[in-house]
């Protein structure tokens, strides 16, 4: 059992987690809160880029002699492991902190035995607190790629209520208002990875960048995925500008592609194809959560949200299961997880703390 | 100006009058509340069925002597006219009240100056409180009548996240879970017809009453209509099952079928037809309200929410004003109202109260 002031410091845990995500790959997106004798917070942290420290070790340091005696509060179970950086459980004992509430136990054989560790040196451990909220969370990028080998897909896709994602004429500019359009910057930042089609690449010639509100790159930049088998991608076409890193893949469809980036330290994926390649994904399980930006706009015409599904009748319709709803501007996001035709995700289990 | 026990009376006079909608056609659907001296509510009443009572007047039976040196609140102005029943603003007169507070003034020469009347006689008239709320709620398909001359459209259709309104094979049941079919029932309720297409009737052969959650037909049906130019209904449609009026026309585009409508005193018909007649009302600007069941599935296929409406390229999209997003079950409504390519009531002037 956790009391309300660790549950507290673990909800932000997994808000440093989330601001940490897309800067960590191919490592988790661990956030960390450390709280002294009293329950104030006096360490927070989370991941940083590969090589640098982990989420513990920051908030053990902002906190420093404040910690001994206090609780770490931390998304992943403390790793017991020398890489590049010490093992996390020996910076927790060196802190003298005396408990320690971890939300997911480690799933590679590799950096388990931390909370076992941790115990046997008369620390209090709580494994599994509030856990499916940080696995389903910025941890689960990572988890999927422990299990599946593969990065998550997020489909992001802006249509109008009639589900058209372009005009007749290929105009899509801007179906989505500004708010909209923010936040797929935000989104695209939490990716290590932005992927298209060489269609929507021919049609609309995209940056894939991340910007922010005054147009200006950000610092770090997802890779820019084009699949384009038959090379049709030009060499001034913007994905090819130099901004940010590009990778032009030939790979024989998604599976191979996911592959070909888990390989390159993707772990998050932003699709931002057009209807086939969408479909492609769709009909091979591989998107793991579908956002639509859903202007109030009519086309009547135009090309559809997804191309062909090899769906016939309405019982054999691809259902997703809604997560939320949320208004950007005179628009609306909507959230969902597919729930068939998908090898996402399961649901993990229960919480047990 | 009106004090918080008069809004929240009028706010509840609004409520009076969207219980009657659907049943007072052609007349308007007014709600009224009288409050006694001591500010309590001590009569309510909405507007009965043609040639039944007015709000004011059921609202005042049901306060008796309580009325007496009170306050009326009502929709609409009390009309100033002996129809089929007495003018309102003698019954207010008769009761003693001695303030009236009013949303909307009359605006039918006909029956107009029952303010005037009241102020005449010494009693406390406001005319306008929160008047544009009272105007776009249960009165605006009757002052869209009184303008225009035709009844007001609300385009309800269910569909999925891609836009599709059916399989390629036809099916389209059930697109929409119970929560959102439960909804379509009550918004039925609310109007005096309910209008599909031939196609419609040809590929689903629906029924169109309202019923219930155990499917039992209501007592009051709206007027069935189908376009139907060439006669392609055949006898043994659920349409023609007698279960309710039914009206088939071979009205040669949607203004020639409303002004047949409006002849029959309809004043708010639900648009349920597919996507050819939807299309036919939009290009028309003939459509004032539009109500989408938004379902959480994907079909990559099938017969579109809209079809042609002459556009081509992003710029020349047809805008809607968003109104609200509210959760049905799993399925999402959103509603709207047209912007441009519309005849539509434009914005009613602001309160003046
Ligand atoms: N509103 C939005 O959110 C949005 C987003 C993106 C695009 N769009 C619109 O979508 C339209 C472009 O649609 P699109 O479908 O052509 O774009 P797309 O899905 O991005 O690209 C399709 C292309 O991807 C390539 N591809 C590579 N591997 C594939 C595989 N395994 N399966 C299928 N395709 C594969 C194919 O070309 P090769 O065979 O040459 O490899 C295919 O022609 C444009 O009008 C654009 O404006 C809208
Ligand atoms: N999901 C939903 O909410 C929903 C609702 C309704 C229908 N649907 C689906 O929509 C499909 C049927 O689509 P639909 O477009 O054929 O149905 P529709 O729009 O209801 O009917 C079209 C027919 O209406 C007649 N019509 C009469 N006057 C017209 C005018 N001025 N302009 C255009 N048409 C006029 C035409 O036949 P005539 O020339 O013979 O008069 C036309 O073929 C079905 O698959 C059905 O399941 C879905």
């Amino acid at each position: 059992m956790i009391d309300p002031v660790e549950r507290a410091a673990m909800a932000r845990a997994r808000e440093l987690g989330w601001s940490a995500l897309g800067r960590t790959s191919p490592n988790p997106a661990v956030g960390a809160v450390v709280l002294d004798t009293a329950g104030r917070v006096v360490g927070e942290g989370a991941t940083q880029p590969p090589g640098g420290a982990h989420a513990e070790v920051v908030a053990l340091a902002q906190a420093g002699e404040r910690a001994r005696g206090g609780t770490a509060v931390v998304t992943l179970e403390p790793c017991d492991h020398t890489g590049r950086t010490g093992p996390c459980s020996e910076a927790l004992l060196a802190a003298s902190v005396t408990r320690v509430v971890v939300a997911v136990p480690e799933p590679t054989g590799l950096a388990a035995g931390g909370a076992e560790r941790l115990r046997a040196a008369g620390v209090d451990v709580v494994l599994g607190a509030e856990r499916a909220e940080a696995a389903e969370g910025a941890l689960a990028p990572w988890l999927l790629g422990v299990r599946d080998h593969r990065p998550q897909v997020v489909w992001k896709v802006a249509t109008t209520l009639d589900g058209r994602v372009a005009a007749t004429d290929g105009t899509s500019r801007w179906i989505t208002g500004p708010d909209a359009r923010a936040e797929v910057h935000r989104l695209r930042a939490t990716c290590d990875a932005v992927l298209v089609g060489s269609g929507t690449v021919l049609v609309d010639d995209p940056q894939l960048t991340v910007r922010d509100a005054t147009g200006a790159d950000a610092d770090r930049q997802p890779l820019r995925v084009v699949l384009d088998r038959r090379g049709r991608v030009p060499a001034t076409a913007r994905v090819r500008d130099g901004a940010a890193p590009t990778h032009l893949s030939s790979a024989a469809g998604p599976a191979a592609l996911l592959a070909e980036l888990f390989d390159r330290d993707v772990r998050r994926v932003l699709l931002e194809g057009g209807p086939t390649l969408a479909a492609a994904f769709l009909t091979a399980g591989l998107v793991d959560e579908v956002v639509v930006h859903l202007a109030p706009q009519l086309l009547g015409a135009g090309p559809s949200l997804v191309g062909d599904l090899g769906i016939s009748t309405m019982a054999a319709a691809l259902q997703l299961t809604p997560l939320d709803v949320t208004p950007l501007g005179r628009d609306v996001q909507l959230r969902f997880r597919p729930t068939r035709h998908t090898g996402g995700a399961p649901q993990p289990e229960e919480t047990t703390s």
